[in-house]
């Protein structure tokens, strides 16, 4: 970017207190609006909504609302109704969110605001799922009473989150598989020297595994999977709605299951901010800024 | 596959002839022609051409012809001509060979035969990736006074071969960096622990490294971004043709510039061999077979 | 060995319950004392003290006896007085233990008994050092909110926990550095691609870490040395007593610091009662079994 | 150090070379002698032997003296006998060579002179271990005709450069197996994630390997365990004299052996001086300087 912007960042969650501090350190004029209980900062002045119309850059929370219409502000006491926020803001500004679902798009453009999603962005799924990945580790190491090092892992799906998982779980020791069903994800999967599996072929191949990853989200480990897993086996679901795993039957085969939802916010919330940071400046970049 | 297979392998070199070899160890009934120089079998019997109609599957080599409508058959001493290999072929067979021009292909579609090309496969062109890699390292050991472990690398461009170029010398312990265009692929490079410049932005930034290992097929080091580098440091090109260096440039620059092309069936035609049996055996089950 | 053996395994936690189970597994004829409440295996049969003058093999817990003299015994709901195990046991037998201190060792002698140290070998005490390494990982990312990934981690100390918990670090994508004393420990770690500081000169240089690990069982992280670790460092003492932090001036200076004893058992118990199975099979070999 | 040093580099290859450019660097005033071919600086001037009284530091070669009693000087086209380079050094002056042997030591002892070796220091011998690790690599992929990726790997011995050796392999897809003799050595080679074998039991079990890495200097692969080991298997032996391959029973089973000795100088002149430069340094830091 050329010069210094004037930002608001308002609502969300420590994700977005770490950003504003980021993006203040980097030289920006940064305004925040109900984040005040962020505790890393102290108490931040109350900033006067009728300000914001002054922003180059207006940054909303990743889940922009909750229900009954108030802004996504975990962060503050008080409540914010979503529409007070927009009714602040002007159609020149550069606008993002995360997230964004037809509701709040059609707010926005009802008052000719564009929103853009930087949610939506591959560079930050690919940063994201680097704390994803260790968070599957975390979670393994908690519940596993024998090392990584060691362990047979199978990571089921190679898309992002996939590829670190099953490139971390292989750099701490383990002897990790790969589920996949293209053969061009395989051959990657091999030239990683991973192990490999056919997703389309599981069932009846499960047994030798201590740890199953899943980051497919289709159930892919039905019963028929699950019946062969071991009992001591732990079963980590990354995989956004719906899931991997036929839960039900997990439950009657005893099996422990973890499905562990958005980990980058709860593992890394410094770094999710960061990740966050480095998006909306490649936005900037390429909307002229 | 359900079942033995007649196989063909016809013309090529060593990794065709290494292919013949392994399809044999896995119960197929293989016949080979045009392959009699290899030596890692010792003299093959003749086979007679006009018992191919019998195969089930025939094994083209990769660059299917040379000039002059022969057979590309470097491990043979007798000229085979195109025209009568196709002529002992049935439509109902599955052929396939390596990178088909239009030439050969409208030479079979004459004849009523469709081949196939197993080197347009994407695994195919992943696990190539890997030898590729080897080579660039192996090159890169033998040019350079100074260890792999320490030195500063650039890889341009990250894709299949420049992923796992970069994997590699940062496994061997070098300080690596990564030149892409695409923000996203800039996002998997720092999540795999790489440093990133962006390929637009090179000129200037060049005159600290000691390897520069350039994998995309357009010139994306002119003399421009040449005239930073210095003067003992190494510069690969692994990018087919036109390949990505101005070699004029660098010539007067007094760089030293090795365009190394085909790496696989150099560096390890063995490994090459097996991953085209790999492809073939994909191809042959998406085929029914 | 060439035989099977009668082993008793005589009081412990879950790694000697482990191991009475791994040993099984292997076609020793195994009793267990004293570890009725191993849940992993529901209710063991009390056994008859008196018959453990028939074993090969005794194997006593990791750290032999609790304060009154009593048998170290946490998963048993009654007391053992040790002497009583002592009483049972005879000079022929092999008997071994854990952390063996004089009083032991005296109480042995005075029976005619002797007890071998499996605690003091050497390949135990590498194998132990994985899990320490993991559970280091493990608290780091409970403790942190950034991502191992791109922290800047200081490993002080360069021994076998030293080396394995640096080279963990370094493997998840930290940038690592490691502090030691000797020229050759600072040459490893260099020929491993982490960075040095030389532990005698840490005082003014630690400013940049977001992690401290310690490894050495001395003072070297003293008011000195903290004063320029930033707020929102995380310090990790893996060192047996008295360990390498100034705790009183860490807390005067507000830094976390986690003192973190005994992971193996805590973090990965399986995994350490296959690894004191292991070495036991090593002193028995050595032994003559 | 506390200032600049008059250093005086006298004889020996490419590495003496670099090690001159690099004190300079440093801000040394350095002066060369019987180095005058060296390419990679141009003609340097004829230095006057009589002024290397002034030297605070001369270094003299790796292998100080060829046969005959002269100066081991490649890079010279004069001969230069030993004998005048010491009678041109004082007592007081720090002088270092690269393995002494009696004789030079003797020489020395007569004019007073203490010389000290840097070849004998533990982090040179480490420092020179990746180089040599690096050397191996580099051969083992200019014979085989597979990649390093998904070969079967055993590296016999444990020491610096098996370890270092082993590691570059299995970073590498390599799957690496360790061929030990002491306990300790083979917990080492199992935390790092590689399979391991006894080393006194290898006879019957070298089927399985494409590539064989002796590191130890004794007669460890002798016809007994050559005999299993498979045709198209390369062996390399790094280990100093005598080896650790009977040579003889190699080529009568048909088995291809490179034994490749002082690798650094030779794969990597440039880094093998600067780590020459490290360790004088390090000795001139303990002796006060």
């Amino acid at each position: 970017m050329k010069h210094e912007l004037n930002i608001w960042v308002v609502g969300g969650d420590m994700r977005q207190a770490k950003l504003a501090q980021l993006l203040a350190l980097d030289g920006h004029t940064v305004h925040t609006y109900a984040l005040e209980q962020d505790r890393s900062t102290g108490p931040l002045p109350e900033e006067d909504l009728s300000q914001a119309e002054k922003a180059d850059c207006v940054v909303l929370p990743l889940l922009v609302s909750t229900e009954g219409g108030l802004l996504n502000a975990p962060l503050s006491q008080t409540d914010h109704p979503l529409s007070d926020v927009l009714d602040a803001l002007r159609p020149s500004q550069f606008i993002c969110g995360g997230r964004l679902d037809s509701e709040i798009l059609a707010l926005a453009a009802h008052r000719g605001l564009t929103i853009r999603d930087y949610f939506a962005r591959e560079e930050l799924a690919v940063a994201n799922a680097v704390p994803t990945a260790e968070g599957a580790i975390q979670l393994a190491m908690e519940h596993l009473p024998i090392t990584i090092h060691g362990a047979r892992v199978l990571v089921v799906g190679f898309g992002r989150v996939g590829r670190l998982t099953a490139q971390r779980f292989q750099a701490l020791g383990a002897k990790v598989s790969v589920a996949a069903r293209r053969y061009e994800q395989l051959a990657w999967a091999q030239a990683m020297g991973l192990g490999t599996e056919h997703l389309a072929h599981l069932a009846g191949w499960l047994c030798g595994y201590d740890l199953i990853v899943n980051t497919v989200p289709a159930q892919v480990l039905g019963r028929l999977e699950l019946e062969d897993v071991k009992e001591d086996c732990l079963i980590l679901d990354l995989a956004s709605k719906p899931g991997g795993v036929d839960l039900r039957a997990a439950g009657e085969l005893g099996l422990t299951v973890i499905w562990a939802l958005s980990l980058p916010g709860k593992v890394a919330p410094v770094t999710a901010g960061a990740a966050i940071k480095s998006t909306i400046y490649n936005m900037l970049q390429e909307a002229g800024y």
